[in-house]
Parts: C-alpha cells; sequence; structure tokens
C-alpha cells in the first residue's frame, strides 16, 4: 500500500510577473512580423507570474550551456533537498527512514545526477535506491507517483521520497523567436516539491496507474538540444492528441477503477493549459470547475513541469477530501506521453 | 521471479584499434608536456579496438553539441532497436507482450527520451511502461537488471525489455586534455545491447539486488556538462572508494545470499580497469581469473558503459553455468555507486 503525504513545496526567491515578460519579449523582438499575436498569444497563458531562481535580467542575458548546468546543479540541489526536508518533517519522517528515493527533473544534465547531489545532502542511506528521470516533462509529478507505487509494491512497508526539481527559466533561449518559444517563456516557472509515500500515515493512497505512448508524437512536445542548451518546442496538435487519447483512459478507467462513477471526487491535474483542459474534461465527462487548483498553480507560478501536480496536491491537502473520496492525478508528457494514478483519500 | 533471457548485442560498422587513438592523440597532443605519460596510460587501458558509430576521422574532427545530439537520436535509436529485436527474438517473445521497457543510457540527451523513439521502433504497446535512467554510467547495466527485478516484484507475470544504448564517441572532446581525457579516449567504444527478462524462460533469475552510494564522491566519476558536450573525468581515487565499499557488499552478500559460499560460481563485472578488478576481488574474495570475460570485453569493444554488463552476460550464456549454479552482477558508476545482483542459473 503506497500512501502519499502532503508536498512540500520549495519556490526561489526571485520572480517576474508576465507584464515584465511580455514587456521584455516586446523589445526583444520588436522587429518580429507575427509580434503581436506572439504577444497575444503570451497574454493568453494566463500566468500572472512566476518564481525565478535568478533576477529576471539574469534570467534573460546570454548564458553558456556550461553556465546554465552549473547554476542548475547548485540551485536544483539546493531547491529540491529544501522542499524535501520539509516533506520529510510534514509526514514525519527521518531521512535514515528512506529507501528510494525518486527524482524527476527534465531542466537540465548533469552526471551524476541532482539524486546523488540530493542524497548526500539530505543524508539518506547509502544504501538507498536512486530512481532518477530526467525525460519526462510535465509528466514527471503523476510518473513520479506511479513509480513510487511500484515500488511499494515491490518493497512492503518501504518508504519512498518524491522530489520534482524544475529550473525552466534555465532553458529560457534569447535567440528564438519561434511562436512556441514565445509561449514558453509566458510559461516557465522555477520550482521543486516533495512528498513522503509510505504505507501509514494519512493521505492519497494509489490505488492503479496508467502510461499510455500516442504513436507518431514524438516532435510534439520535445526539446531540440545544442550547444546553446534545450529548446523546448510544442505543436498545437497536441490538444488532438489527447482528445484521441481519452477514450483509451476512460475505458481503462471503467475497468479498473470506480473513479469515475459518477466523476472523481477531486482531481489533481496537470494544466497543458485551457485546450488540454478542456479535452481532458469531455473526454473523461470531469467538470472543468474541477480544474481551478491547477490553474491557480498555472496563475501563480507558471508552468512548473513535473512541480504541478504536487503543487496542486499539496493544495488538495489544505481542503481535504473526505474519507473515502476517489481521485484521478492526470498529466502529459513528451512521447506524448499520457499518466494517470488513481486514488483514495485515506485518514491514519 | 525475473529471469533474465539471452542478451543480444549491436556494434556498429566502424571501429579503431587502439595504436590507431594513440597515434592521434600524440599527434593532435605533440607539445603536452606530459604526452609520454598519457600515451603510456592510454596503452594501459588493454583495450585492443572498439566498434564506432562513425569512422574515426569524424569521431575526432569538431563536432557542434548539437551535431553530436542529433547522431546520438539517429544511431541510437537504430542501435538500441536492432538489439532489441534480436533479444526479444531469441527470448521467443513478440514485441506486444513487452509491460515495461527500461533503457539505460548516458551518452546523449534527449526530450522525449530514446526509450521512447524505441518503442515506436519496435512497436511496442502503447500502454507499455517505459523507465529511462540516463545518469548511472557505467553501473546501468546491473542497475537496468535490479530494475528490471523490481518491475517483476511489482507486477508479477508482466515482461520487461531492458536496452542499453552507448555511444560514448559522441563525447570524444578534441580540446581536451587532461590525463583523464587521454584515458577515456583510450577507453570509448559504442555498442547497444538488450535482453528480455520473465518468470518463464531459462536464463539468469535475479534473486537479490543491493545499491550502495560512497559519501562525498559526487566529483570521482562525472561530467562537466557544457556548451562543447560532456566532458569525462575520473579520479584516481575511484579504486578506494571501491576497496573502502566492498566491506558492505561482503556483509550484505553474506547476510542476504549464499553466493560467497564459497565465491560465486560465475561473475558478470564491469570492468572498471584492473585496479577496480583487483579491489572486487580482494574484498569479495573472488578469484582474479573469474574477471576473464570483462577483460575480454574490454579488449574487443573498449569500455561501453552500461553495455559491458550485458555483453559479459552475453559471453556467459555462450558456456554457460550449470543448472543453480550462483552468480554476481556488479558495476560501478557515477555516485560513486555500487550496484549488486546476485541470481541463479535455471533451467525452464
Amino acid at each position: 500500500m503506497s500512501i502519499v503525504c502532503r508536498p512540500a513545496l520549495s519556490l526561489p526567491e526571485h520572480s517576474a510577473t508576465l507584464d515584465e515578460v511580455v514587456a521584455h519579449m516586446a523589445k526583444l523582438h520588436a522587429g518580429h512580423p507575427r509580434i503581436r499575436s506572439a504577444l497575444g498569444l503570451m497574454r493568453n497563458t494566463s500566468v500572472r507570474t512566476r518564481s525565478l531562481i535568478d533576477p529576471f535580467d539574469t534570467v534573460t542575458r546570454p548564458r553558456t550551456f556550461g553556465e546554465r548546468m552549473r547554476r542548475y546543479a547548485t540551485a536544483g540541489t539546493a531547491l529540491g533537498a529544501g522542499a524535501a526536508e520539509r516533506a520529510l518533517a510534514q509526514a514525519d519522517t527521518t531521512p535514515d527512514e528512506v529507501d528510494h528515493l525518486v527524482l524527476v527533473s527534465c531542466t537540465g544534465y548533469l552526471l551524476p545526477g541532482l539524486d546523488a547531489c540530493i542524497a548526500g545532502r539530505l543524508g539518506l542511506r547509502r544504501d538507498a535506491r536512486r530512481l532518477a528521470f530526467t525525460q519526462v516533462g510535465c509528466a514527471g509529478g503523476a510518473y513520479a507517483l506511479a513509480r513510487a507505487r511500484e515500488l511499494s509494491l515491490a518493497h512492503p512497508g518501504s518508504v519512498t521520497l518524491v522530489v520534482a526539481v524544475e529550473l525552466c527559466s534555465l532553458s529560457y533561449q534569447p535567440g528564438d523567436d519561434r511562436i512556441a518559444s514565445f509561449v514558453s517563456t509566458a510559461l516557465f516557472g522555477d520550482a521543486a516539491a516533495a512528498c513522503v509515500v509510505r504505507d501509514d500515515r494519512p493521505g492519497l493512497r494509489l490505488d492503479a496507474a496508467y502510461e499510455d505512448l500516442a504513436p507518431d508524437t514524438l516532435r510534439h512536445i520535445s526539446y531540440d538540444v545544442d550547444e546553446l542548451g534545450f529548446h523546448f518546442d510544442t505543436n498545437p496538435r497536441i490538444s488532438r492528441v489527447v482528445a484521441e487519447s481519452m477514450p483509451l483512459l476512460d475505458k481503462w478507467l471503467r475497468a479498473n477503477t470506480s473513479v469515475l462513477a459518477p466523476q472523481p471526487d477531486f482531481l489533481i491535474s496537470h494544466t497543458g493549459g485551457p485546450r488540454i483542459m478542456y479535452e481532458v474534461s469531455k473526454g473523461l465527462g470531469i467538470p472543468l470547475a474541477m480544474f481551478e487548483l491547477s490553474e491557480n498553480s498555472l496563475a501563480r507560478r507558471g508552468n512548473t513541469a513535473s512541480v504541478v501536480v504536487l503543487d496542486v496536491l499539496e493544495q488538495t491537502f489544505a481542503d481535504p477530501p473526505h474519507p473515502g473520496d476517489q481521485g484521478l492525478v492526470i498529466a502529459f508528457g513528451p512521447g506524448v506521453t499520457t499518466v494517470a494514478v488513481t486514488g483514495t483519500w485515506v485518514t491514519a
């Protein structure tokens, strides 16, 4: 049995409002032939502000990939360890009790990874197993919970620490002027979150997990990786892929869970923007009003990739469902991959 | 129960002998103050030749990080899928039967990752779970088997496909003249390997798994990541770390398995060079002669990181142990991480 305890969030000290970000892009790309429509798309993201590890001036100045990766190592370790320490304390769990560390982060690449850096910083046991995933993107929060559930099944009674670290600002690319780049610049935010998964605490019990790779969609959500770093690219066809993927998920949910009978009591969704929320709502018969916490996360923190789901879960703990209520965790990432986990709210 | 079927190796078409590599470095770094000792260390690696995805002239010419990563995507997908197809055929397993894909590769970074590319190429089911690890380095082969065992425990009766892809030549750095760079240039090789893990085939049954992170050793095996790509660095102190880690592993093996009573019947070890083999041999009381297959792999293919353990396992299948024989799989990677898996040779 795997029960997710209340997550803890770490937000870095700097920030930038949407107005600041739009003003910056308007000035930088003043001569862009589609500047008005690009800025309009930025304003449509519904992001109001977001936290950043560096002042916005630093974020937007040219930085080499080497500088970015060194910053990722130091800031990522500090932010991730900070979230983890508070998540452990909230779950009344000592570092020594942790059997598994599941780390998700797609906004930097190190070897050894943040998992090893954070394990050392926290003082985890040297025999704690570490599973670090660097390529699951925005699906990462739900994906990490699915992995934590798997580890509980494989090692009953074990304790898993989930940590998500995303420093999206390190992938800001001043030279990119594709429309997708304007949108991702409007969206990005930096944050870390962590939670403990064990079998003897109240919280969200993970009941079942689902993963789906839509065929021929490798380029729909992707990075171009080059000497400048990661260039995030998305394709408007994602919403159609999500729409086409929902019947499969709907069928699986109805066959394997009772979460859609008649609808989830609570929803912990990645945001992915209004079009994605609309398709999920329509495809699974979930009222749009249930995406409110996801919209809050997007407005206040921007798109923090794998952190979003843990942020929404944290907000869910703040005004918790009733014991026995059933919920759905859902997120989408590169592949295009859909990850869904169902769970039941349980007390001690 | 998780039984590893016979692995399949994919070797790319080009190659370079140690003499060619040494001659290249001698010419390129003719003015290096320690050139004689650097070339001597290269000759000491005992690598005779290695396979490469590109002609050696291409490997050694300056290439941008973007060019390298695009080559990683195409060559890595082809090589990994090739190994996977043959591993599936050897294990009488159809792509449709695969429930989990475990992918290890530390020589490139893509998003989505090689796991998604290879899953599509093979025609795996869209609901197959994918676990891709990009930061476990030379521990990757043993690490992937440990994860496959975990997946079998979590989902009894499931089928896991393990794929290791390493294109080490893409991290060749013509501008690096540290001694560690000479050594890694002497060592590197490109290869992919794959194997099926399921519960109803003969092969190596995985019995127990061990993982250890030595404290304060983050810089002992590491990449510097910058705009030129990955700069591999190792520290001679690794052998001392391995020596100091062996008593813990010895204690764990004796408490949890009978593989050291009196010694393993077979050994599937990463190579890591003579000093590492010496420390493992001494620390666990395993005769040096048992490292012969690992030495063969190093001599014929160079250090192919996560592929090595699967190559040695493939060689073990060629002249198989007796049913009931007990063996040890061991490898070391960044962290410094020790991964060990014990297993028993079983027939249908």
